[in-house]
């Protein structure tokens, strides 16, 4: 059973989903493969738009959200979110950033870091110089990182990512896939986790 | 604790929590109030649309809603619903149907029966013919509910219920409320479910 977590740093689902992984994991003795997709790219493949956008001018919704997200916190006891005061942030280099550490020891810390720098202690990461800081900050490579967004092999490969899934049916962030099926949102983990109990049950 | 239902008939999710209420309501030993709300109504006060309109036009997202509502009739062991092919149907008529009937005894069999001439059996319900045939069908007084409907009491209570839930949050149907608690959806029933048994053991 392969486990997905498509995401992208610049959503704040993702961030409060990635904080809730690591229980998910723990109660169900699996784990959770990240897989860096850029949520620009797939807004422009699928026509969709983000939340900020669709929910502007629509009275109610928006304050629905609020509510939702205050329930997610408290249910989840978590106490390290903050709103990005620079929202929307570009997010391609620090999704570029990502992918290059793909399949080394350091993109699990990379990714924990730079969440935490979106959504925790937030900063203007798209700012060359605020990533850098920020970098130095994590004790992360700044310079070598800030090198490697760069590479023609670096950019394909995210863009790789994003339209692989979004030929799966992706058309968001979060998303989670359980081998094939897919689930959209961070409302979506109790199923999610119910259907991998049941998966692991079956096998 | 006061537990409400706001619902349109036009609403297919509407129609899914419906079945589904019953069994909260023998788990958690309470009554769910049915308040009628003009879901066009809800639409123009706050400058929402239908998910039909919405999602028009986005790669993926209504595949996935399929997917979300398959899920749903799965878990929910449901068998008896029928897209309505002549969606979307015009639900002013049967909403003020089952205004004129609140505090009646023959609401809440209305509610089922209307319910049932949707999305279980669907029918073009807002063709004054059909409707009268399907009020007949289910033995329901035809002509005094069509005659009724034209009343200016009954229009004006229609409005007002309807003005009055987005007062209170609501944006699209179907939307619930525990007390001034909202919840919006089918997919929030499990955490409304938790919200009525985590009140009723502190009371």
């Amino acid at each position: 059973m392969k486990i997905e977590f498509h995401f992208d740093f610049g959503s704040p689902n993702a961030y409060l989903s990635h904080l809730v992984i690591p229980e998910i994991e723990s109660r169900t003795g699996s784990r959770f493969d990240y897989v860096p997709v850029l949520l620009g790219g797939v807004f422009k493949l699928t026509n969709n738009a983000s939340p900020a956008e669709t929910l502007a001018g629509i009275k109610n919704k928006t304050e629905y959200q609020e509510i939702e997200t205050q329930r997610f916190l408290e249910k989840n006891k978590i106490r390290s979110f903050k709103r990005n005061p620079f929202f929307p942030v570009n997010t391609l280099k620090i999704m570029r950033g990502a992918v290059s550490l793909l399949g080394t020891d350091q993109f699990s810390y990379y990714v924990d870091e730079i969440f935490k720098h979106m959504w925790a202690d937030p900063k203007k990461m798209d700012e060359d110089e605020v990533l850098m800081k920020a970098l130095q900050s994590s004790q992360l490579p700044g310079r070598e990182i800030l090198e490697s967004i760069t590479r023609p092999d670096v950019k394909n490969h995210l863009i790789e990512l994003t339209s692989q899934s979004v030929e799966r049916g992706t058309f968001g962030s979060p998303t989670f896939f359980v081998d094939n099926e897919i689930f959209f949102g961070k409302d979506r983990l109790q199923d999610l986790e119910h259907t991998i109990k049941t998966r692991r049950r079956e096998v």
